[in-house]
């Protein structure tokens, strides 16, 4: 059973991770304060360390929401795409990750960009989250080069994943090789029908 | 002629580059306290922002020595791999990337996650630098597809260059596919060999 008292922190969890997703999304994780956050969800600065451990852990509830809609946005394209050849489920795949980090990109970065702490634990979630993410990958990979170890399979599959990572993230990036949204699309496209010929 | 007033301030802002470069390799660039850059550099805090607009170019002063032994190393590995196919010198340049990446991880990381100004002013030497590394991706790529049209090349460069920069920005960390220094070597190689076959 729930207490009062664990009900109220949960509220409260609740309302600091809505506010820290709407500052994040406007302003970036590096904009957080807890003095901004606590006037958000209206309790004292010494409360959000009650309900979270540090502004890190509060990052991570953040970014577990964002990594479950980029999943979903992901999930719906390739069960739109269902009946497409592998290359082609690929690309639409590695599409919907680019309209995810366009639309949202400040939320997609703070997935990339919040630094743990250095012994490095990745909480669970996350890997559960990432692995899911993979598998998509692994459906066309597997069907693509069957005869691939298993070992091999994962590596393509991480390789596809990293290369398509980095071209949306330096094409969306002014400073490096910004380039209008159509162009990410045929460097994607060109990457990935050359990296799944047969 | 230099004024004794204006080699003064060269000397401090070279004491102050120094001690950024310093800091940002021993603990990242989100690290960087103006107050110890101070103590480092032995002057007033104040005397920081007369040497430097502000703390953002201090750190644009450290990743433009970044860039320019990144360039060197990557300069090296094309001079030394001059007689090789197109393909394996893109693999070469790739390796010198990642073992630069790998041996100076905070200061790379640096070069792209500085958060520049809203306006997107981005300095004109950093844009040089860039280009300088793009050139020499773009012999290799003239060679591999010299029936491709010149902006098709330039789409097939920064392609490339976003691939490999993916594949050892997410190897590296731990976080996403924290991966053994060989299986990054074997993403790139992997990546490479099927992009570009002719």
């Amino acid at each position: 059973m729930t207490t009062k008292a664990e009900q109220r922190r949960a509220d409260l969890r609740e309302k600091l991770v809505n506010a820290a997703e709407a500052r994040i999304r406007d302003a970036g994780v590096t904009s957080l304060r807890a003095r901004d956050l606590a006037k958000d969800a209206g309790c004292a600065v010494g409360a959000i360390y009650n309900a979270f451990d540090d502004m890190t852990a509060l990052v991570m509830a953040v970014n577990g929401r964002t990594f479950q809609r980029l999943g979903a946005e992901v999930e719906a394209a390739v069960a739109a795409s269902q009946c497409a050849a592998a290359s082609e489920r690929l690309i639409r795949m590695s599409e919907a990750y680019l309209d995810f980090a366009s639309a949202n990109n400040r939320l997609w970065s703070a997935l990339f960009d919040l630094e743990l702490p250095a012994d490095g634990a990745v909480p669970d979630w996350y890997r559960t989250a990432l692995d899911r993410l993979f598998q998509h990958i692994a459906g066309p990979v597997a069907e693509l080069f069957p005869d691939q170890p298993r070992a091999e399979q994962a590596l393509t599959v991480r390789a596809l994943f990293s290369s398509v990572h980095g071209i949306v993230l330096l094409g969306l990036e002014n400073r490096i090789s910004g380039v209008p949204p159509h162009e990410i699309r045929r460097m994607i496209a060109l990457v990935l029908s050359r990296l799944t010929v047969r």
